[in-house]
């Protein structure tokens, strides 16, 4: 495996690979001042050298802004996909020019391939992983157990991938220290209110050629992305109505002004469904056959289950692809239900989706950042387990983005920190 | 001429290109209301029994269900294109199939065959014409004005037809009555407002991958489009500033809570600059020279030349297509502009613009279709020259659209209207 | 008449009343930028020397401050009430100190006083009258026709003032030239949405100890005034049902994202129901029968004709006063119902009602001021009449209080102004 | 003490007081749907009977209608106020004409009364105390300690309260239960957010006559309450300027849209001022230099504190009150700057001030009730100690509230709670 060919050896016309591969990096660049300003300091400061750090990643423009700011910062990368589909060849090519890094990362291998894509990554001994979905810390655990030792520890950015390593952790089967980057307040505040929200609507309108204003959207749940999609949602003059099972949660959507009401009675009046719960089965036989000819269905959570298709299927005498990217479904008595992008995340599997806007990919990339350096500096204060990201740096990522924008703000006085300080005591 | 070939005639595969053409019209139709209604209405009427239409518009799937709208109603229907590259050879196709309808409309044919498809309409003999873009209307006056005394009307869509129009009109040489479409209120209070602000900026979040939470967008004018885009883009937690050289209209803009500077200041600041003013040389060398690294810089308004391209070129020591549509300007000091579809329309002109949204073309062809069946009820009451449509046939669309989305009002009672009417008269 | 006596004769503590009334000024005059820059200019200028002004007007501070700007400005002002009720005797004292003013105004004079002291205004012989509701013009023409030749012309500040004067006009009874200050953008677009969407929420508000958020909030009429409220009520996070009679406007509202509905409906959901139609009957029996208990009836329009009072009177078995400000009409079933401010503008009516905010009136009188200032200058170019100000008037009062604020914007090059005449000239 | 006279037996008209106390509790029965459906249930369950709850609260009509609610449920009642500024004699009359319920309430009493009131209460022997700052919980554990035996447990409202009881609770000093109602999600979500920003804006704008569009608003501080204040500001159309300390709360309100900078900048530009931190000198000397002429200066936080009135004081070389509730103070060069309600609680302090909001205590309130009820049901639970309030009786007053409004929600099926729960375990 350690004559697993990287990208370049792969690719048809290297040269032009690179050239689209660096175009998209640096329009990603451009707009993540956060990885920008942190890879200047890299630079300068060199605190990854004598480091390896493997990655397992969806290889495309925004990651790559990643691998290179760790790479820049002195240490020696190793890359491969975490999902076949989502690779850029072009991307992956453009980075595995840089001295420091290797990709392995191709676009539709096969199952064997993929595997020893990820084998020839852990060839390159790391001392630090990044996963997206865990696969590099399985890998390691289960066929490389002698690595672990020289390991300083480990970030995973994706829920499935922390909920898997509690699980390890809680059998006592994790080895090393790893960092649970998907829950950090920088990623959860910013990326699922204003990134679902509004990719989820671009995508749609852009899908549809349809317009928001005055239609009726139902949004199935009102958790931070439910909360999301709602508030753009108004802010391009919809109606906005929110089903949810929590009554603060409904109590909550109801005060801020929006049609609070059982999906049931939603189904009546929507003209587009989007639901954000996380569950399954928001939206099934009872609801499609209430709804209007021409309803919009699609969800922004993250699993396809939220809208139930085998239902849907089940009650439709006829099927069609309406446009790229809507399946219309005919019920008997002629009306027609649309499902966007087969029922999956609308901002990411529909046609035209471009996956996460790319400020939000530097904010949570800049948290994966810091999050490697805090392992470099202090790795050895971390016991083997899953360990949330210190809070003094998803907030120094705060002040880098602030900072990146030109944006000022105020510095507690030494009064006043005394004032918070002993109100907080009591006195 | 009278032997130029209908589409049908001209498309490889026939049938595969119907199919595409009747899903696309199919689309468009489960999401035009207005035009559904008034196609009912018409079918069962046979309003235009014996009128034969001549059309010459952008033949694609919104425009194509008003010529069926038209044709259901009773009328001979023959189009060609107003534009050789608006068309959609399989809508086209698939109006041809309609036993009412040619249609000659080809995408990309030469300026002969243009004009040649204009005379095959003409050489039906037309009662009424539509345009967009008076070509019909010019054709017919210029070359066949033996046909003039059997037409009752025309209609005409555009800005630009209209003032043409108008030119005419002064000079005597308009020999029949022709609407003024382009400005009722219908279109102006929808299309401008909600349709161009909504598009522009689906547009904008997908040729780019960007967010608008916390952007600097700079608004140049205060129209109704101006309004539209600023009203939809603070609807996305954009702080909106608004350039503009009427001062009550700033004033407007200021009461409304945004930002109101010069734009020599805002070019200092914004991340991203929309144009709506339909005015030249807006954003020109002295505001580019004042611009952050990687802003950019968008048109909302009729023509391209709000962003002065080529100071921009001047300015520019490097250009390259950064991508898909957006075309980046490097400057000596390596600041990147980034332009969006040249700085066309961007609604439009982007590579994945689908035109304006659905539901505004309805409204606006609505309006066209009640005018074509004023012409035909009450033609004779109109005198040659260019007429705004009556106020209670635009009122009509309104009540159709309300109808049809199932939003009802209130009537006034006999002693509101006398309360009313009293008033008004001064008691 | 000439030895009415001015107010400083009348009251009793006359020091104490002017401290008062200056107090009052002070405050309106720090939140009328427009009026404190056209009195430095006026101060400078003179522009009134020589001429002798008379007014009837409600005189409390904000009306003051244009008083004072007038004065200041080298006019000699003879003023008194328009309205007994609307005096305030501290401000009138403040003004009667002034050297170049003579305050008639006093609160809960009786009819005769009330007119005597209009005729002791006109015994000033004034060349100029500025009329709230016409009575200074309507007097001079009746009894003084003598004064008429050597007036160079009135402005009239209301609506009603506005159509009996264009009565009278019709008539060929109006002998000098009236501005319609009534009707300009600068009132219109300013006074109508935000002065009175803001200041009757804030007075419900404050009248009942209730919040808006989450509240079925139900707007009768989409114009001007219905939109403000709209607006506003939606920014305070109520849900906004909009009632209308003319479909455009309906769909406006629908579009806007509201839900639009017959009041028959809308009177089964409401919390609070706000009329702003400017007619009769809005609010009747049938609505009544439909009300929860509790709900809040309001009225923003003109006259307290919209909630028919007698219909409710007819309907209760109890009535009584459940807050200041606020009759409670108990059903037959229980259910109270609650009207605000006896169905009188809530913003003028209610017991702690301010009248209108002082930066619209600033707007309002700046348009006054100019208007003078016109009839000043170019008085002999106007017949005898009801006249429309000027737009270059109002369109300067929007650049002074852009200036006053330190809003800049900008300016049409040369190049621009030719390109917009030559579009607008067709060519 | 024990015979201290309940409020009957010191008021001068008592019927009369009576009338007007129960028409006050009536207006806030009547719009809290929460306590009304409690009581409901509470008459028809009897709850606390054999009870006797000792209160300390502000006996105003909102506390009222919670003091009837536990009476309905069958407790004996004794209450005195919290603060003798904060009593209304006609609603403790009210009260006390309740045969469950006796009132030592009274207005203006002196020290010495105060305390003997609370001692009244006392002489009562509470089985439950329901504080408003801790007076009941602090009496009883230091003169009578025998009681305490007796107690199931106690109710705290205020945050002051609760950080002193936790303080009393890390000595081992508090032997009884209680608790710390203050800090629910369904007084945190509300209370700050809607009521505090609503009910703020609403107060400025009645004691100013001033509008908000238009208007810089600066808020300092973007935690719950700044949140609210900011978004109903905007909701008027201010343009929201926020100073924040902490970056990641900085960087929501970046993202929001609004304008973020320091104080020191927004001291040049800001037209009102707000604070909302909880912190001290927010506003001090070298803001209060580079502020405008006719600045607003107004507090929303919980002590006066936050505008430093003394630097304003040395700076001022005049000060006056501008108008109620407005002080000015007129500093060397000129400028006036206006502080609202002497820097205290602009909600509660100005001189209009009613309270917060109705619908906001109801919530508030619900909480308190359903804390009783849980006392006296599963008090012996509970060990002596602060408490958070459980969360199910949090949530079920969201329930109540929701059902009130006739507000529906979702259930979870079966299989949708499986789905869940197996997700959050890992499966």
């Amino acid at each position: 495996m350690a004559d697993y060919p990287s990208i370049s050896e792969q690719v048809d016309d290297l040269e032009s690979a690179r050239t689209d591969g660096h175009r998209k990096m640096d329009w990603a660049r451009e707009h993540m001042p956060i990885l920008t300003a942190m890879q200047a300091d890299f630079e300068a400061n060199q605190p990854f050298e004598g480091h390896r750090i493997g990655m397992a990643m969806h290889v495309e423009a925004k990651t790559a802004v990643l691998v290179e700011t760790l790479a820049e910062g002195g240490a020696d990368v190793a890359i491969t996909g975490c999902n076949p589909l989502s690779t850029h060849d072009d991307v992956s090519a453009a980075l595995d020019e840089h001295p420091n890094i290797t990709s392995y990362a191709k676009r539709e291998v096969d199952d064997e391939e993929y595997y020893e894509a990820i084998e020839a990554v852990i060839s390159h001994e790391p001392t630090i992983t990044v996963d997206d979905g865990m696969d590099l810390v399985a890998a390691i655990h289960e066929d490389y157990p002698e690595l672990i030792d020289s390991i300083v520890g480990g970030c995973e950015e994706t829920t499935t991938g922390v909920h898997r390593l509690r699980a390890m952790d809680e059998d006592g089967a994790l080895k090393y220290p790893v960092f649970a980057v998907n829950d950090t307040p920088m990623k959860r505040l910013f990326d699922n209110v204003h990134g679902t929200g509004e990719s989820s609507l671009a995508n749609i309108a852009m899908t549809t050629n349809l317009s928001w204003a005055g239609k009726n959207v139902v949004v199935a749940g009102y958790g931070d992305c439910g909360r999301g999609v709602a508030k753009k949602a108004s802010g391009q003059n919809a109606n906005v109505i929110v089903t949810e099972v929590e009554p603060r949660r409904a109590l909550e959507a109801h005060m801020e002004g929006y049609d609070v009401m059982p999906m049931t009675e939603a189904a009546k009046i929507g003209d587009v469904f989007l639901t954000t719960t996380g569950n399954r089965d928001v939206i099934t036989s009872e609801h499609f056959e209430k709804m209007d000819d021409g309803v919009l269905l699609a969800n922004a959570g993250h699993f396809d289950v939220e809208v139930n298709l085998d239902d849907l299927s089940d009650l439709a005498v006829n099927q069609r692809e309406a446009r790229d990217g809507v399946r219309e479904y005919e019920m008997e008595d002629g009306r027609r239900l649309n499902v966007l992008a087969e029922g999956r995340l609308v901002n990411l599997a529909s046609p035209i989706a471009l996956g996460h806007p790319v400020e939000v990919m530097d904010q949570s990339f800049g948290v994966q950042a810091a999050s490697v350096r805090e392992l470099v500096e202090n790795g050895d204060q971390y016991d083997a387990g899953v360990h949330e990201v210190p809070d003094e740096l998803d907030r120094e990522i705060a002040e880098i983005k602030l900072d990146a924008e030109g944006v000022e703000y105020d510095d507690l006085t030494p009064e006043q920190e005394e004032y918070m300080g002993s109100w907080q005591h009591g006195t």
